[in-house]
């Protein structure tokens, strides 16, 4: 297994399984799924008390691949392996860590991609509405098949953060610790507007065909693309880009008479062309309007204390000075929400110059951070050692 | 002409008129163009020692009509019909206000909507690459023309305030005051990758045929509609689009598994859809092309100081304290040059939560600045009386 030089603290090949839900779910639309199939991974050992666990929620674009490598010849690691592994924030030699691709994903849980259950191809756009609640529900049954009671701590970004939120308030009893990062207890005006544009770029694209672009054999690239630079752009800070790209010239000379690229222009065409190559435009939209749609104080008057005031857990809500998407102003509401409704909280706001895209990086202080509020909450687990 | 209710301060009905430039034109590019219209109002009386026009540069989608109507069932005046009038901010009772189409634009001044000099249809996408240094000698041109030697002030928002610098730099004889509204001197890396998202969404609509679909009966609507959407969200504040849209519902019920409309989508959407059947893509291209293009230090070194060191005008320096696409930090770049530059400035950021659109509002203290500086211009006249 370890033929490729993997770095000592990388958890090496990693073999994804499949969790299959015989029954029907019912979503809070008020569809009902005939069954699901959730993709996961799991690193490092649960101990025989089955209190290690830590679940991992992905963001947008992300999946169940989260550290390690899915082969000897696998030039890329999962999305988050400067965070997890043995010695990392989060610890596999401590911890063992559940992640999984949410429910109406396009890396092989059951999504628009998947076959209709009656057999009349797949399901595409009449894939049903998912809610953040909807993801929590389906993950409380994976941990169910984990044999896990309570996890250690739910851990999510962005996205993934709403996740963990969302677990501490629908399943109190099985959460110690839930930590939110680059997050929001909902969407603002303008977050929503950016994510209607890159769905209108979508399914403006001829070739989405209304969502049934897997019978036509053409893919709404150029749609996707267009979706991803608009994230991309947002999920940048403006002086972070300042500084990566500036008006560098690609390529070009106006005196000559030459059209000018900028190497900004170059690159967001690149990352917009990777990701529509690797991305279902159908998830796309499922998933941006899950993040729309999630504001769990709606349901208590449009109070987050009223709707935090069950929880049990114990909160790490983290956010990033250039963040503009998820501003620290939106974890500050979270945090003092959370103070209000008389939690044990801890914030912290970390300096750096990458926007939204930090909590993705390998930050030494935001790690560090993370790393000791884990290493801590371990200390006070119901048994250490695996 | 007063058969309809014209507001006491407003200007009535204008009639547009034509310059035209009936000898060749070099544009920055090297490209040779073989004379050009402009179509240009004015409001507003030359005095006998032409001592008071003031030249308003119109931004990204504006134009010749910025204030009056252009006939008495118009429902609609210009688009800085707030600012520019008897009485107002820009007081037509003092001052000669001359406002123009640039060229390359698409409502009458000569563009890519123009018919070829060789009479093979119209310009198209081969219509040249047009900078801010070209508008600008265009405009003087246009001076000329009207038996202006020197403007008392030009003036601009945005792209506007651009044009408005580089009058200062390349014809200081020729500029009392230059005010900058709303501008920078020079886009960052994160204005660049707007502006080429919004690009790239016109050029990748089917519609839009390499810029030929004028002579396929199409219009690239779509992409242009999206290129809108891209720029609108970013003239507003996050905090400004809160206020205005929240997360209120147009329609659906995700409880009766309806789908869910928030207000802002419905808003985006028809904004969008407006633009585009007014405006013209290949314009639309060249004008943020212009934008991503100004520079005025790169021909100094680098060296904005050095850039502005030959102006001889007054400045005036606005921004607005919640615009993030050319923010107070930007305007800030502009005043800290021309005090090093000992150039007199006046600057002042605004409190606004309307981001960059705050410029087109009627918003009392920023028209009280712009009306103050310019009624003690107006005293420094050579002639006060038209």
């Amino acid at each position: 297994m370890k033929d490729r030089a993997f770095e000592g603290n990388d958890l090496g090949v990693i073999t994804p399984r499949t969790f299959c839900h015989e029954s029907a779910f019912l979503l809070r639309s008020g569809a009902n799924l005939p069954g699901f199939e959730l993709v996961y991974e799991t690193y490092g050992k649960l101990n025989s008390q089955h209190s290690n666990a830590v679940l991992i929620c992905h963001a947008l674009s992300g999946h169940h691949h989260a550290a390690g490598f899915h082969s000897k010849d696998d030039d890329k690691p999962g999305w988050w392996n400067n965070c997890i592994g043995p010695g990392k924030a989060i610890d596999t030699t401590r911890f063992f860590v559940v992640t999984l691709n949410n429910l109406g994903g396009c890396h092989g849980s059951t999504g628009p991609c998947s076959a209709r259950p009656e057999g009349m191809g797949n399901w595409g756009p009449d894939f049903p509405t998912v809610t953040v609640e909807d993801w929590v529900r389906s993950q409380a049954l994976l941990a169910d098949h984990l044999g896990i009671r309570q996890f250690a701590a739910v851990i999510g970004g962005s996205l993934g953060g709403m996740q963990a939120m969302q677990w501490s308030i629908d399943f109190p009893e099985r959460v110690c610790a839930a930590i939110m990062i680059a997050s929001a207890a909902k969407l603002t005006a303008q977050n929503i507007a950016f994510n209607e544009i890159a769905r209108h770029a979508i399914t403006s694209d001829p070739h989405f065909a209304a969502g049934r672009y897997r019978a036509t054999g053409e893919n709404p690239d150029v749609g996707l693309a267009l979706a991803r630079m608009i994230g991309h752009v947002t999920y940048l800070s403006a002086s972070g880009m300042g500084q990566r790209f500036g008006r560098q010239l690609k390529s070009g000379d106006l005196a000559l008479g030459q059209d000018v690229e900028f190497q900004v222009q170059s690159y967001l065409r690149y990352q917009g062309q990777t990701f529509s190559r690797q991305f279902d435009a159908n998830t796309y939209i499922l998933m941006t309007r899950a993040l729309d749609l999630f504001d769990p104080a709606a349901a208590y008057g449009d109070d987050l204390v009223e709707a935090l005031s069950g929880a049990k857990a114990k909160f790490l809500v983290i956010s990033f000075s250039s963040d503009w998407r998820f501003s620290t102003e939106r974890s500050g509401e979270i945090v003092h929400a959370l103070i209000r409704a008389k939690k044990n909280v801890v914030s912290s706001v970390i300096e750096s110059e990458h926007g939204h895209d930090s909590f993705l990086l390998p930050l030494p202080r935001y790690l560090a951070v993370l790393g000791t509020y884990l290493r801590q909450l371990y200390e006070t687990l119901d048994e250490h050692a695996p």
